[in-house]
């Protein structure tokens, strides 16, 4: 999508054509600062510390830091040691592993001296199809907000409402998004739709990524706290409530942003339609009950006690928000059951959030 | 309860019989600073800037605002501005219009002269009743502490797990609190608990003032993000959740801080019992349909784009956490229906969330 007008995806191959770009998410919605990896290393810094973020992302961030591997040792150790790096930066993100497997599959039988060629080339592969699947989940997720616009609109509605929770939009992925991509794609049709966008603690993606991104295009949108979708919702004032997810069970689970179920049991209280953008790598099909299977990353206390922006005289500024000796914790997702989900939006259509409905959509899928 | 292991109220008689003294709790958990109150628009600013919090100390420092009114201008008219003015200043309170009232029905019959004597002996009273309502409100739930943590014990638990939204402590209330009243009388008593807090977005009145107050009294307590909740709940991990409310109808439908409605609804998902804790005067008899009937206050977008904390060098500083250009929504409250409350536990004892269950206690109540 655009920054300043320009079209721009979020990680992309250096003119020295090796070395690769990101957007330094972290320092979002404060600065946009490029940050160029030259090496696996760094590739695996970048998804540790959240300078990339989201599934999709995380997946092609990988797949380049293995290309940049083969880019100083293409030898089995210097593949299998990267690999084994990358794939431990972040235990919830079954894309991540999905996108080291692909590469994985590519590399381990060719020779060594057509390694690098091959990765790279796969690796911008992977973010090419990224974005065409991403565009495709916009295109069925148009058809169901074109849906309930169509019922708001005879009921005199002057704009579809979403709720979104996190970030699923074009800073997510390689472009597009997921659950954003519907809301752009709408909007671009020149119809009226406003964004309520949880800020989304510890982390704010939402305040800080979600709401740059929609100002950044012009999305009509208002920041709100995370406790407040509940009393929207109540209110009539959500129409509909569309989130990204990390990892999809057979059946249906979601295991999204801390905090997704809360907004999900809320929906399903008052009647609003709740359903979730995802590409199909990122089904996890060895996993049935997500409450019970997938294990939730804690992270860092220091997320929640520190807050970080901008002063009255425009430094960048890490404050304290807790009384001195309170201890935290940091839970980093939850898993929505797929009771509480109306509905899946792939790359393929729109399924029912249970085995029967993925697999109408992925007969493939194990 | 103890500040630095002195007792304290949060609304005291200065030394010289007429101001009135206060703990200025937007500076908390940062710094412990006492303001001394000495007219009645100082009174009236302290609940309007939040100086003062919850329901109970609301209605108290409304009380004392009176009493320095009489203190001036003990005349009809003067009595009759300061109450009009202090009933304005926070319109969802029903405490502090219960407060008032009161007040007005003690000062509107007596001589002028008489008026401020007997200002100041009411307000006197009205805070004595309140802490000796919440002595009894924790002596009720703790017999409900008591029974659950029976349950958890024997199958083998270590401690009880209460989490709390918002601050229902004693910081709100004049002394004891109302939901933090049982934790304090099941801790003070030796047994074993530990607190879940709720940050509490956008004013983090659980991160500052509930683990600020918590911490000050020994209680084992860990501040969590307001989205982490559901997850805790789905993992066994939250014995029971106790909350206040600022309002709450007949048919015990409960208005309490923004983001109360999910977490019962996440409670209610995964059968974790929810109890709200309340003083009789918060009832409001002439309500039924809380979601329908009760209006929610909207307040400053500041409050969602700006945080305060301290700097690694010890400063207070705000910062601005959203994109500018993004626009921010902050509703004060929201309703949990009855049907999502395990029960009322009151001054009067333990009642079901129903018109039935609220008149048994309070058949006087209209």
């Amino acid at each position: 999508m655009k920054v300043n007008g320009t079209p721009t995806r979020t990680i992309w191959l250096a003119a020295d054509g090796a070395s690769v770009c990101i957007i330094d998410q972290t320092r979002l919605p404060h600065a946009f600062e490029v940050i160029t990896l030259s090496s696996w290393q760094q590739a695996a810094t970048a998804i540790k510390e959240m300078w990339v973020r989201g599934a999709p992302l995380i997946g092609a961030t990988a797949a380049y830091g293995l290309a940049l591997a083969m880019q100083t040792d293409a030898s089995d150790s210097g593949l299998e040691l990267a690999a084994a790096v990358l794939r431990g930066t972040r235990p919830t993100a079954v894309n991540l592993m999905w996108a080291l497997d692909r590469m994985l599959a590519v590399l381990r039988p060719l020779p060594q001296a057509q390694r690098r060629a091959a990765a790279y080339a796969e690796a911008a592969a992977l973010c090419d199809e990224d974005v065409a699947m991403n565009y495709a989940i916009g295109g069925h997720g148009l058809e169901v907000f074109r849906t309930l616009w169509d019922q708001r609109r005879a009921a005199g509605a002057e704009r579809l409402n979403v709720l979104t929770h996190c970030n699923a939009g074009w800073l997510a992925t390689v472009d597009w998004g997921t659950a954003l991509a519907p809301i752009y794609r709408f909007h671009d049709l020149g119809l009226p739709v406003h964004v309520w966008v949880d800020e989304t603690r510890p982390r704010n993606q939402g305040a800080s990524l979600t709401a740059w991104e929609l100002n950044s295009h012009g999305v009509p949108h208002t920041v709100i706290p995370d406790n407040v979708g509940g009393h929207l919702m109540q209110h009539g004032m959500v129409d509909v409530c569309i989130v990204g997810t990390d990892r999809t069970t057979r059946q249906g689970d979601v295991c999204n942003k801390i905090g997704t179920y809360l907004k999900a049991l809320a929906a399903h209280d008052t009647g609003v339609p709740f359903y979730v953008a995802l590409p199909g790598p990122t089904i996890d099909w060895a996993l049935a009950d997500g409450v019970a299977e997938i294990p939730i990353e804690e992270r860092s206390a220091l997320e929640v006690t520190q807050m970080t922006g901008r002063t009255a005289d425009g430094r960048v500024e890490t404050v304290t928000i807790t009384p001195a000796g309170s201890p935290a914790g940091n839970w980093g997702f939850d898993v929505t059951p797929a009771r509480l989900v109306t509905g899946l939006i792939t790359e393929r259509g729109v399924c029912p959030a249970s085995e029967a409905g993925l697999r109408g959509l992925y007969p493939e899928g194990v």
